[in-house]
């Protein structure tokens, strides 16, 4: 596929730097988002040193959403709304790829979806209808994705309300070495952003650290 | 395991007795309900002939639950609330299997979940808190279910408050050859109920007839 200009929005957490990780391994354009410059800065370095190459870099969220032409994001549930705010004019008619889960603090082991139906539907309530929102990548462990080598034993769900939108997250989840799926519209993103705290509560019963999810009964070329 | 008595609540419908084959063929007392008694009883003599024994009955559905030990539900959603109703009070105590999927008629591809959260929410709620509601089975496919000899290419993943009710549903999915997690408390069973139009999504889109999801990155014995 052709080289693309991301922003990965709390880029400098596990999750944003596995991704962005990847997807600088597979030539793209990188750009790690985080409120403050400087972590952003020290977060790129260290991917920059694990790659071998000084490609990654990194912006304030909001400089970095403005460059981009995708922009993922990958922040705790209670900056969330706040940072869909801090970019809500520089991403309009782009493509966003929330990776949220809404984790309860108070149980991470138990489902709880906010008010909206899921994190997602509310990054495209607060965005607007002109932005692309896909819901992608939460079940991913960032355990799996630290290790560049290492071959992805989870599926990617990827749901939204447009279909190319889609169909690019499902090129740039197969860039990065990842099978992925189109799971629907946006309002399934709650199955899969809620599938997140199955998981966690499977990783913590069966002391594991990425337990993931294969979609079975297709056969794909 | 020991032989239990079992009813299935809409085990007329192609899930229901999928599920009462299973276990019939396992060796377990299996009891088909239904609202109408005769259909009932043809759904059991169909199953008899597959089983080549005489050991399924028919009853109509509040008869049924009250002679079983452990009572499972799969009805249409239509039929949930008020099948609740009809065995509230001869389920009392018992461990309460909810297979039932919150589908939206009007697009059965788009997770839209009941007001409560889900359909198994609702059975809790509905039961009260002296039945052991278990969440389990949704996504499993009644293609699969009704070819006895062949392996069910699909996890099963078992929601509920009653760890000692999910060991047992886990140990009934094993006795049917599927392989089954404790995949949390009933508030998780909205993810799972969700999952099956995600793969009704993907069974229309990519023209197969029982995807399914298999949990990875856990080695058991």
């Amino acid at each position: 596929m052709t080289r693309l200009r991301f922003a990965v929005l709390g880029g400098t957490g596990k999750e944003g730097s596995g991704l962005a990780l990847r997807w600088a391994a597979a030539g793209h354009e990188v750009t790690l988002g985080s409120r403050e410059l400087d972590k952003a800065g020290r977060a790129a370095a260290e991917l920059n040193t694990t790659l071998g190459q000084n490609s990654v870099r990194g912006m304030v969220n909001r400089d970095a959403a403005a460059q981009a032409e995708v922009v993922v994001m990958a922040v705790p549930y209670a900056a969330h709304a706040s940072t869909l705010e801090s970019v809500r004019d520089v991403v309009q008619g782009k493509v966003f790829v929330d990776v949220t889960v809404p984790l309860d603090p108070a149980n991470v082991r138990r489902v709880k979806m906010p008010a909206a139906g899921s994190a997602s539907l509310e990054a495209q309530q607060l965005l607007g209808e002109t932005v692309r929102v896909v819901a992608a990548f939460q079940n991913i462990s960032a355990e799996h994705l630290k290790s560049l080598g290492r071959e992805i034993d989870c599926d990617v769900l990827v749901c939204g309300n447009n279909s190319d939108a889609k169909n690019l997250v499902i090129e740039l989840a197969q860039a990065a070495h990842m099978r992925a799926w189109d799971a629907g519209p946006i309002e399934n993103a709650q199955v899969v952003e809620g599938l997140t705290s199955v998981l966690i509560n499977l990783n913590i019963k069966h002391k594991v650290k990425a337990s993931g999810i294969r979609i079975t009964g297709i056969q794909r070329s």
